[in-house]
C-alpha cells in the first residue's frame, strides 16, 4: 500500500486534514486573489477552503471536525508547481558533459552513457529528481524516458503526482514495434495507479527520432487507448532544417498531417517555431512546454512565448532533464522564463510575474488536462506549498508575484503536499531519507557509469 | 575597533588560523588546478598553503603552530565571489514596481523613491544586501549608490571587503560640484578603512547623467587622487541611440575623448558596445562587469560577452541592484552568463564553466585592481567560500566545475571568511542576527516609502 492510498483510507475513516491560518494564499494565477491574511482549509486531500481569514468561531468548527491546526505566520501558500517536461532519471547524467557541440554530447557521451543504464538505475536516478523537485515545491512531473516501470514506481514512492510517458524512437522498425507494445502495456498497468497521482501518455521521442509511418502508428494507439502525447518539437535550428530539407514542410505541420495534434498534447521546447506553426498549434488547442534554460544552454535560443500567448496557446514551463539545465527548479525557469521573453522581445513589460506564476501552476494543469490541480480552488486536490519567510534575500517582499518570480529559488520551500498528503515539512522529507537515497543511487551509479570517467568526489586522503 | 581590525591584532599576537583538510579545493580559475582531495592553510588573515592534501606530519606542524584544525569532509572550497557591480542599498526597492517600461519605473517609481531615503536607510538597505551577497558566497562588492558614508560602515559592520563609489550625476551643475566634493571628501576618509577592506573609486553614474564638462572634471579629480571609475556603458538600446545623435559618437568613444579610459575603471554593462567600441575598451584595458539577469529584466539584451573575451578584455560579473534582479546571487549570474552567451551566439561551446568561474572570481579580482584577492594562492587574502555537500539538486556531482555553475545557487554556500575572519559559519552569520537587522531595516522602510504603497506582508487577523 503506497502513501496516496494510505491518504485515501484515513481521509474515508476520519476525514482528517489541516487549517492553514494567517498565510498570504496565492489561490491561482495569473488572476488571484491573493488573501493576505488568508486561510486554506484542507479535507480528505482536497481543499474544502480558501480564502480570506476566518473568523475564531469558524476555524474553531474546523478544529472540532478533526482539522489540525497549521499557522503560517504570513507564510505564502500556494499551489504545488507544475513541471511540463523533464527526463528524471537523467540525474544521473548530471553535470556529465558540458559545453559541447550538441551532436557530441548526445552522441559520443550521452547515448553511449544511457546504453548502460538500467531498471535499477533508473528508479534511483528518478527518485534523486523526485526529492530535487519536491524540495523545490514541484508537486508534478511530465516525465519521458525509459524503463518507465521502474520511474512510476519511484514516482509513487516519493508521493508525487506525475505524467509518464515511455518515449520511443522508431529509428530501427523492429525494436519499434517492440517499444510501442510495451507502452502501451505501460498504459494498461499504470494509467490511474498510486491513487490516482500517475497518469501515462505515448511520447514519441520527436519527429528525427519516429519515421511519420511509426508516428502514425503511435498515434493511432494513442487515440484508440484514449491517452495524451507528449513529444520534442522544433528544438534546434539544425533539426529544423533537416526537417524541413527532407519533408518540405516543418515539424508541426508533420505532426498535423498525421493526426498528432488530434490528441491532447505537450509540445515540448517549441523554440523554432515559425508563424505558421504557431496558427497550427493554436488551432489544434496544443499546449506547449516552455524549457528557457536547456533551450540557452544548448545554444537552441529563446522561444517565442509572447508570440504563442498572443495566439492563445496554453505556455506552460519545464526544467527539461538534469543533463541539460542542471537543476529541475521551477522557480529558476520562471524568473528566467520572464527575463529572457523581455530581453528577446526588448520590451520589459512583457510576461509580467502573474502570468509567469500561472505557467508554472494553472497553466501547466492545463497543459496535462489535470484540471483539478494548480489552483487552490474548492474541490481541487491539496497540492500545497509553503514558503519560508522572507530572508534577506527576499526582503521586503513589496509584491508577492515579484516576490515568487524574481526574488525566490526552489530553497524557500519550506513545506510541500500533495494530495494533502505532507511530503516535506520543514525542509525535511517526511518519508524518505535524503542522504540514504543518495548514497544508494551513487552506488547503482558506480555499477553502470561508462568505465572511463569518474566522479569528481574525493575519497579522503589515506597514507 | 571593526572586525577587520580585531583579526589584524589577534594575528600579529598569535598567528592564529585554520586548516582546511580533505576539501575539493579550487585554486582559481579559469585553469586550476583542483585539489581533490587538497588542503588549505591560512594564517594571520592570509592563505600560506593551498595544494593537495598534506602528509599528517606536515599538518601536524600547522597545528602545533596554532592553526585550527576545520575539516571539509569532500565539500568545496574556493575563492569569495566578487560582485563587480551592484547598487546595494536598492534592497529597500527589491520587487517594489516590477513589468514596467524603463522610463516610467525610473521616472515615476525609483527616483522618487530615492528622493525620500536617508542615510540611515542607506545603512540598513546596504546591511541587508551585504547579508544576502554573503549567504551567497560573495565577499567583495564594487558598490555604486549615495549617502555613501552609511554605505560603508554597513560594509565594515558586516566584514565584507568593497569598492565603494560615490554615484555621481552632473545634470544640476550647482549640486554636481557639491557632490564631487562630497566624493572627494569620502575618498580622503575612507579609502583604506577597515583594516584595509575598504577602497574608494569615482564613480560618475553614466553619460546621460554626466555632461562631457563634468565628467572630464570628474576624470581630473580620479587622476589626482589616483582613484580607479566605476560608470555605466552603453546600457540600453535607447540611451545608446540618444546619445549617437546628440555627440555623433558611441558613448565608449566619448567617454575615450575625455580622457576616461586612462583611468583603472569598471564599465557596467556594456551591452550596446559596436566592434569599435570593444576595440577602444580593449586597448585602454577597461574592465567590463557582465551583469546578465539585470541586462535581460530591464529589456536591454545580451552582451556581447564571447567578442569581449575575444579582443583581450577583461569580463567580470556583476548582479546588478536588487531593484533590477532581484537577487545579488552570483552563483545565479554565472549560470545565466554561460547560458545567455550559448544562446545568443547558438553556439554551446562559448563560455564554458571554468571561464565563468573566473569571471566571478580571479577577473572580478582583475577588474577591482585588487590582485590579492580572487584565487587561493600562497600570499592572498583568505577571502573562502566553503559550499555544502551536494545533496539532490547537485548529486552526483561528476565534475566540479559544472557543479559551481550550472548546479549549485546561492543557498549552497555554508561557510565564509573574508581576511581570514568566520563572517558567515554552518549558514548563520557569526556578527549579525539576520532577523534583528531585517527588523530594524522594515523600521526604516516604514518611515521612508512612500506613502501610497503597502508591503504585502499581512499582519496576523485581529477580532
Amino acid at each position: 500500500m503506497d502513501a496516496a492510498q494510505k491518504t485515501e483510507n484515513r481521509s474515508k475513516a476520519g476525514g482528517t486534514g489541516y487549517l492553514f491560518t494567517d498565510g498570504i494564499v496565492v489561490t491561482s494565477a495569473p488572476d488571484g486573489p491573493v488573501w493576505a491574511p488568508g486561510d486554506v482549509a484542507v479535507r480528505n486531500g482536497r481543499i474544502i477552503y480558501a480564502g480570506a481569514a476566518l473568523t475564531p468561531a469558524r476555524r474553531e468548527k474546523y478544529f472540532r471536525e478533526g482539522l489540525q491546526h497549521w499557522p503560517l505566520g504570513g507564510r505564502v501558500i500556494m499551489p504545488g508547481l507544475i513541471n511540463t517536461h523533464t527526463h528524471a532519471a537523467m540525474s544521473l547524467l548530471r553535470g556529465y558533459a558540458e559545453d559541447r557541440p550538441l551532436l557530441e554530447w548526445l552522441e559520443r557521451l550521452v547515448f553511449p552513457f544511457e546504453s548502460r543504464l538500467s531498471g535499477e538505475a533508473v528508479y534511483w536516478g528518478t527518485l534523486v529528481s523526485c526529492m530535487e523537485m519536491i524540495r523545490g515545491g514541484i508537486t508534478t512531473l511530465n516525465d519521458m524516458y525509459f524503463f518507465m516501470e521502474d520511474a512510476a514506481k519511484a514516482v509513487a514512492d516519493s508521493g508525487m503526482r506525475a505524467v509518464l510517458g515511455w518515449g520511443l524512437s522508431g529509428i530501427d522498425a523492429q525494436s519499434a514495434e517492440r517499444a510501442l507494445a510495451q507502452a502501451e502495456e505501460f498504459y494498461q498497468k499504470w494509467n490511474g495507479a498510486a491513487g490516482g497521482r500517475i497518469r501515462v501518455c505515448m511520447a514519441p521521442h520527436a519527429t528525427y527520432t519516429c519515421p511519420p509511418a511509426f508516428l502514425a502508428q503511435v498515434v493511432e494507439r494513442a487515440a484508440a487507448l484514449g491517452a495524451g502525447l507528449h513529444i520534442h518539437v522544433a528544438e534546434s535550428p539544425e533539426e529544423c532544417r533537416r526537417h524541413q530539407e527532407q519533408f518540405g514542410e516543418t515539424e508541426v505541420a508533420t505532426l498535423e498531417r498525421l493526426g498528432a495534434w488530434e490528441l491532447p498534447a505537450v509540445a515540448a521546447h517549441c523554440v523554432q517555431v515559425t508563424s505558421g506553426d504557431i496558427r497550427i498549434l493554436a488551432r489544434h488547442g496544443v499546449a506547449v512546454s516552455h524549457n528557457p534554460t536547456s533551450n540557452l544552454k544548448l545554444g537552441n535560443g529563446i522561444a517565442p512565448v509572447q508570440e504563442m500567448l498572443d495566439a492563445g496557446i496554453t505556455v506552460a514551463l519545464g526544467t527539461d532533464g538534469p543533463a541539460s539545465n542542471n537543476n529541475q527548479d521551477l522557480f529558476q525557469e520562471m524568473r528566467l522564463a520572464a527575463i529572457a521573453q523581455k530581453g528577446r522581445t526588448h520590451d520589459p513589460t512583457v510576461l509580467p510575474a502573474p502570468q509567469v506564476v500561472a505557467m508554472a501552476t494553472q497553466w501547466g494543469a492545463k497543459a496535462l488536462r489535470w484540471p483539478e490541480i494548480g489552483a487552490l480552488k474548492v474541490g481541487n486536490w491539496a497540492d500545497l506549498v509553503i514558503l519560508r519567510k522572507p530572508m534577506s534575500h527576499r526582503w521586503p517582499a513589496w509584491d508577492v508575484w515579484s516576490d515568487l518570480v524574481y526574488a525566490c529559488h526552489g530553497g524557500d520551500v519550506q513545506d510541500v503536499l500533495v494530495a494533502g498528503q505532507v511530503i516535506l515539512k520543514n525542509g525535511q522529507f517526511t518519508a524518505l531519507d535524503e542522504g540514504w537515497v543518495l548514497a544508494a543511487a551513487q552506488m547503482v551509479l558506480e555499477a553502470v557509469k561508462p568505465p572511463q570517467r569518474n566522479v569528481a568526489w574525493p575519497l579522503p586522503k589515506r597514507e
